[in-house]
């Protein structure tokens, strides 16, 4: 037996609840309780990490034994850990449900198991209801479950032949207007900014998401720092919207176990050169972003070199990093080139 | 008075005839003499250097007298100076042809005049006829002769962070199948294949345009092999079906009129970089291929750095060499970026 079609509106509906809670820690999920005849009992969704998941939310809305007999229908497999709220699974299971339908499975490894407990005390469970659109709502909340940690894309802008600058450090138009505005839309959908002391210290970026008119955009990524160098009292990062972390970026999986319990699920790494390399030679770089503007530099006359890149721990070419390009697309004058780490069993 | 729908025919026949003539330090033109009537008497071509125009080798298969009153159908401007040959304007005048109908003018400083001589004298004088076919026709000769020197394409391969291999040297299949494939049908259509004496100590190249089953291409561009030291007796270089030019390159403008002075008119640069970025440095780079594989290669932990291209003589960003990219294509897992040298009144 498949979701009739009451259930799946009822999904659809609970989607919709599910986007009213918080990206952060925990996914974001919706539940909505339907009678034998499939009317609306009660709605609920999950408001954040500390607060009642979902199921138990919609739940508390109803009179005790108003879901005897109910279909439940959730985004997200129901979990079967106690964390700071009890199991789902046996809140349903005392509710005295007959059906649990969800969208789909949960991935964690201490939360999953709550379809197998419900199974086992007879209710009827159906999974995979429009799973596609579940798994788009919580794509970053996934990812973050399967790697462990946030979500990291590292952004750089170069010449075609790989420079970063001149020889004098002059950087400024390497790029055009097109590709400025393309980060920082980038920014505006990412959670948290990393930058280097390196580049905080030369350019001094305010690392806010800006329209091309200069306002901020309404979501502002969390400035992260990195390194041990002080940021400036007149630091323009001091002025941006949300209080800037600064670590020392030594132990970069450390900075990003740190960022995951934040409730941070996307990273946009900034620069400059030696931390972009840091991510990319830990393999902690997920999609690269390469800004190409048309133009050469090479190096200075006095040998002075400033590739985009650093070392990645290549010595010999069969350690060289592929990748597999995802996209190239032409913004202005220049192309951006999209690309993830090449593995044999298929991309991140 | 345009041209007659006959002395259309005359001049696709003429361009036809054009092309059996070699491609070298003369263009290639070709001639149709036509009766008042329309018939055709007489038709010629260039058959290279030293030997007669083209409409003097269609005038000297007829009787004396026999072209007296007709029209010649020449694609290219009849010339104006005596060089191993009498003017063509001359020998015209002489036939007493009543008319001249030619596709493109001579761009020639010291050639060029002939339809002015033709017109003094009161011969009808048309031109621009199927001019767009003739200047395809006479393409790389036409560029030459506004260069003043052969048409010169600087190829590499990168990685996509600009690195032409790895810290110790090594960089076989930066590049895959289609590119290498690409390489060759590219070599296969130019006159000269260009290469330092740094590549040929490293890779002894073959310098050859072979195709992907290993057998050479039809036509096969003369070697020519740059810097000072010595052609080892076991190169591969010295296999080619031609025998190569070895010069220091140390006055790359003198090689590139030497080239021009032996007919070359297309020249493609195969590196490596030192000679890739000389001719850069020098603005001596009309076209400009760069094969990117997807691949990050950084410098090595030493600190060894093997970039695609070497000084430029940018040493601030003002200075940066800038291009217009003419097309980005996928060649296998590669790409291919196609640009020219970046000049505001237009490109090359
Ligand atoms: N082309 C581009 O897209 C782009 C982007 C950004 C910047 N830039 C340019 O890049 C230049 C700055 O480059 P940069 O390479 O010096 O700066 P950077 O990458 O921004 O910062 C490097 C510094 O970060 C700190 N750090 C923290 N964690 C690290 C780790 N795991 N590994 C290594 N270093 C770590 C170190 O400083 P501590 O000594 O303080 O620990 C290190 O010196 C500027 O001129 C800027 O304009 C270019
Ligand atoms: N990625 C690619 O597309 C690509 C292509 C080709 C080669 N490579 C690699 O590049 C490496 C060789 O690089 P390379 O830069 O040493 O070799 P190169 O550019 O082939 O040769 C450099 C040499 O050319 C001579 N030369 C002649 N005219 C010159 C001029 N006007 N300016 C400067 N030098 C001139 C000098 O040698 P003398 O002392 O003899 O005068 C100079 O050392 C090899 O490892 C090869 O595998 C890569």
């Amino acid at each position: 037996m498949t979701a009739t079609q009451a259930e799946q509106v009822a999904m659809r509906h609970a989607l919709s609840l599910a986007a009213r809670g918080p990206r952060g820690i925990n996914p974001q999920v919706g539940a909505v309780i339907l009678a034998p005849t499939g009317e609306v009992l009660a709605e609920g969704w999950h408001h954040g990490a500390g607060t009642a998941h979902a199921e138990v939310d919609a739940l508390s809305k109803l009179a005790p034994g108003a879901a005897h007999g109910a279909t439940a229908v959730v985004t997200l497999e129901p979990c079967n850990h106690t964390g700071r709220t009890g199991p789902c699974s046996e809140a349903l299971v005392a509710a005295g449900v007959a059906r649990v339908i969800y969208a789909i499975a949960d991935p964690g490894e201490a939360s999953a198991g709550g379809a197998e407990r419900l199974r086992e005390v007879g209710i009827d469970v159906e999974s995979g209801v429009l799973a596609d659109d579940a798994s788009a709502l919580l794509d970053s909340w996934l990812t973050v479950q399967r790697l462990g940690r946030p979500h990291v894309t590292v952004k750089w802008a170069q010449s075609l032949d790989g420079r970063a600058a001149a020889a004098d450090g002059t950087s400024q138009w390497i790029t055009g207007p097109a590709a400025r505005a393309d980060v920082h839309r980038r920014r505006a959908e990412a959670d948290a900014i990393v930058v280097g002391t390196g580049t905080l210290l030369a350019d001094d970026p305010a690392l806010t998401a800006r329209q091309s008119d200069g306002t901020l955009y309404h979501h502002q990524p969390q400035p992260v720092v990195l390194g041990d160098r002080w940021v400036p009292d007149e630091a323009a990062v001091r002025k941006h919207p949300l209080l800037f972390l600064h670590r020392s970026g030594e132990n970069l999986p450390a900075v990003l176990a740190e960022l995951r319990d934040l409730g941070i699920q996307r990273v946009f790494v900034e620069g400059g050169p030696t931390i972009a390399s840091a991510f990319v030679r830990e393999g902690l770089a997920d999609e690269i972003l390469t800004y190409v503007a048309p133009t050469l530099i090479g190096y200075g006359a006095d040998g002075t070199d400033r590739p985009a890149l650093r070392s990645l721990g290549v010595d010999t070419i069969g350690d060289q990093r592929r990748l597999s390009v995802a996209s190239v697309q032409t913004l202005g004058d220049d192309l951006l080139i999209v690309s993830h780490p090449f593995t044999t069993t298929g991309e991140i």
